[in-house]
């Protein structure tokens, strides 16, 4: 190796750089983190919390936000069906990638079709954790943080989910989070159930 | 925080997420590194190179390979000049988002065209590091490690950057990597002038 010593370049044979190896970097577990659920339900919310608290602990997460991607991979799809499901492939697809990196990678879709959730975790069938945020209907619209059930209900925006378009329930997740005798978990407790669920998997060290 | 003691609790208000967190905990600043050249120019050996010498210096590294992302997000994508250029876009926003999640990420494609190069550039340009694996045509036709060359010759394959499609030399590139007296320098060689440059810039620590 040209700018470094001997002893380097003997190491250097024995250091292919494999999943496991950054995994051991990290003292991690590359994984998907799918949270699906209803636009208002918490998914961003939970996304930030969950990486804060991965962070505080000394583990590398990643956020991948559906809303933020539009700006970027997928700036140039929209909201026709097949476009939709182009979007949550490429979020796959780069989950995957980044859970090949040895990332916690946490990835914030309605991704509200099974159909399409389930291609996703067909790319990394073992490490896949959908955590499906349950929360009534008339609690996200109560919440509305975007203002889009209001335009939804008055008919200015068409196929939204939960209005005149459907969300299927997950049938396989991980992860349920819904409320407790009519009390909504905090961010962090929602967080904690998940790093738990991580923590027990073994996903916490190498 | 549910499943965290008091301590924890009160770092964590102090526990925000950022792309400059994410570097501390890695000891690093996230980077793209921008392979191009030929093909046979030596592009992927290069990457490698590039991610075990990284590794060994406890640098957490990931090469986004042209050839293997086409057979995951970029699979729909075939070689016409649209999807060449889409093809080398969703590469450069990936690989942002690498970048930002604190990563040196190592991106190795031919993308021939001056245009698409500088789309990327354009996305992270104060941390966009190109590499300009210069090998002359004829060694890279000698090699021909695909056997693409000799059927770019014999016209099975149109379009055949250097054969019957431009390379456009880089002319704003961060490293140059050419032979010295006719001799092609080794990968460790290579690998090593991409990682004094980093050194030098500042991006191996945080």
């Amino acid at each position: 190796m040209a700018t470094m010593g001997n002893s380097t370049n003997i190491f250097w044979h024995e250091c292919p750089v494999s999943k496991v190896d950054r995994q051991k970097l990290l003292n991690q577990q590359g994984c998907i983190v799918w949270i699906t659920g209803l636009s208002g339900s918490g998914k961003s919310t939970l996304a930030c919390s969950l990486g804060r608290q991965l962070h505080c602990r000394g583990k590398l997460s990643y956020v991948l936000d559906g809303d933020n991607l539009r700006h970027g991979l997928n700036k140039n799809l929209g909201f026709t069906p097949e476009d939709r499901t182009e979007n949550i492939r490429r979020v796959g697809e780069v989950a995957k990638l980044f859970a090949d990196a040895g990332l916690i990678c946490i990835a914030s879709l309605i991704s509200p079709y099974r159909k399409d959730r389930d291609s996703c975790r067909a790319l990394l069938p073992e490490k896949f954790i959908e955590v499906f945020l349950n929360m009534p209907l008339e609690l996200c619209e109560g919440r509305d943080p975007k203002g889009l059930y209001k335009l939804a209900r008055a008919g200015k925006i068409k196929g939204f989910t939960g209005i005149d378009d459907p969300y299927e329930t997950p049938l396989n997740c991980e992860i349920e989070i819904r409320q407790e005798d009519g009390n909504c978990p905090t961010p962090n407790e929602m967080a904690g159930q998940v790093v738990s669920y991580l923590e027990d998997k073994g996903y916490l060290e190498a």
